[in-house]
């Protein structure tokens, strides 16, 4: 189950939530996490495979194990909560896992959100290597409004350069409403996702027009060439490029986290996760005048079914949660063999 | 000067930018403000046309006019303050424009971000119709970091969706630097700006392809065309679609402002401005430890410009700026006389 030898193809088998909640536990705490870290890193993994999100599923596994085993990120630091301000909220992630830094943090930070209306928390010196919408969607599902920004590694080329300098330096946004889940988005400001390209080529598809470069800097649809000395594009060219400046400043120069170029794991083969920086803002929406959020929100949800929109932002991932939850989590038969080889079990 | 003879080609005049703000602070004052918001407008408008941001310099005087002849928006208004929490400003418009609104709120705003670490300013029962980086930019000379969004008016097609819903809902964001003037950014969440449609048609040019559609919702290149019971698209697909929605979930639904497809101005004929909402939220960035952020986004610029990237976003801006301040303004000599007439002089 490494990048060299990909699967596809095969048979299914079907696990329960908790059950693979419980594998990846066992699996992370095996290769050098505390129990801590497993329990956080497991139900974040868990949670992208049982919506469907496979590039942040059991996906990225090996670039954990590997990760942890070249000794890049501690899978036992203790993040360190810094309370700055009424509204303002600082982690040091000690070179681990940016989830564990939110996690320590989040009781103070919704608490600080309700009291002053709005609240950020800088976490820096952390890696993330997971989606970003399990980050923002438990606020909404509190009735609070909230935002992320993370920036990675240099791997897109800005708009207008010749050279790869941000990383494809995600945005996402959870909101509450009334009569359904919450909205939440979640897009990299990259044409395309990193861990999509490494599907592609895993299963040897051509990406569409607009996404990439070759190590040259000419335009590509290979994904291969893209991940073998080549690049991503920013997505909707000078916005989308201006979008990805912004997540560095607000994730990295903001948090006193790494810019997306700045770290050098060349002394730690194996590594795979970026060392920078995390940005949450949560609002409480409570604080607004006027007929609640939730049920402004819903109304906004009607008007754009009414304009003939048929799939809201996250209605898929919701979907498939439902169904995942239902009838176990469909995972490729040797995958999961392999899960529970590596877990020991 | 209105949109039905348009004036193009003809000789320049030079004015500078204070005449140019006394000249414009008469012309509102004469048509239906009171001193205290014409003062903030025409240095709103003049700004713009300094800085060479013409669709929303004096191109817009027309339809500031127009909106104020209406009875649509009350150039008299006088902003309601309401200090909510430690981080959270609310702002009553009382349905005049989003400008003299900031204004009022302004320095508590500063002062709660300095002493939260973050603060929100939330305005509602407002019309916006400028370019939203003046609102930005100010922040960013203080030494903070600032984020706003507004909501329009309906001329967007969500992506997916069979009719326009959303607005044109900008995104402007400013943060400081050590070397040189705030990296600032403001872009719609349009494929293009509605004023720059305006002055294609104005101009008898063509529109790049996929900015808009016709009446028919069909893809077309003809700025008259969109204006004319057509629509925008949403720049980037889905991701765009996806931030034009959180705008209007932040700008509407959060300030208690209307959305984009809630107000009727039917009764209003002439009415040209977007009785929506707006938020601004700003961060106090030395809340941060570790090196000072106008440094490290200092530190980015300099990586951008290594990676071959000649134009920050806003530096044209800067050059038009300092030409006009230096020079004067240019503008066309028809035009002038045009304002001056309307001024009264």
């Amino acid at each position: 189950m490494s990048a060299q030898s990909p699967i596809v193809d095969l048979p299914c088998a079907l696990i329960g939530f908790n059950d693979l909640v419980a594998l990846l536990h066992a699996l992370f705490i095996k290769h050098g996490t505390s129990p801590e870290v497993a329990a956080i890193l497991a139900h974040n993994c868990a949670s992208a495979e049982r919506d469907g999100a496979h590039s942040h599923g059991i996906f990225r596994i090996p670039g954990y194990l590997s990760t942890l085993a070249s000794g890049w990120v501690n899978g036992h630091a203790v993040p360190r909560v810094t309370d700055v301000a009424s509204g303002f909220l600082r982690v040091d992630a000690c070179n681990g896992f940016a989830q564990p830094a939110l996690e320590a943090a989040r009781a103070l930070l919704v608490d600080k959100a309700r009291s002053a209306g709005i609240a950020l928390l800088a976490i820096h010196n952390s890696h993330h290597f997971a989606a970003l919408w399990p980050d923002v969607e438990p606020f909404a599902e509190e009735g609070l409004v909230a935002l992320s920004v993370v920036n990675s590694m240099t791997c897109v080329v800005p708009h207008g350069a010749d050279r790869p300098l941000f990383g494809t330096n995600p945005i996402a946004f959870a909101a509450p409403r009334a009569d359904g889940p919450p909205i939440v988005f979640d897009l990299a400001t990259s044409a395309i996702a990193h861990g999509d390209v490494q599907i592609a080529a895993r299963n040897g598809e051509r990406l569409p027009p607009g996404m990439g470069v070759d190590s040259l800097g000419q335009p590509t649809q290979d994904p291969r060439a893209v991940l073998e000395g080549g690049a991503l594009l920013p997505f909707g060219g000078h916005k989308g490029s201006a979008l990805s400046m912004m997540v560095e400043l607000l994730a990295a120069a903001l948090t006193g986290g790494n810019f997306s170029f700045e770290f050098n794991w060349a002394d730690h083969p194996g590594a795979r996760t970026p060392w920078t920086g995390q940005l949450l803002i949560v609002i409480d929406p409570s604080k607004t005048a006027g007929q609640s959020f939730a049920e402004r929100s819903q109304e906004l949800v009607r008007q754009m079914h009414a304009a003939g929109l048929r799939r809201l932002p996250g209605d898929r991932r919701h979907r498939t949660r439902a169904k995942s939850l239902e009838a176990g989590i469909e995972i490729d038969a040797k995958a999961l063999q392999q899960l529970r080889e590596l877990a020991g079990e």
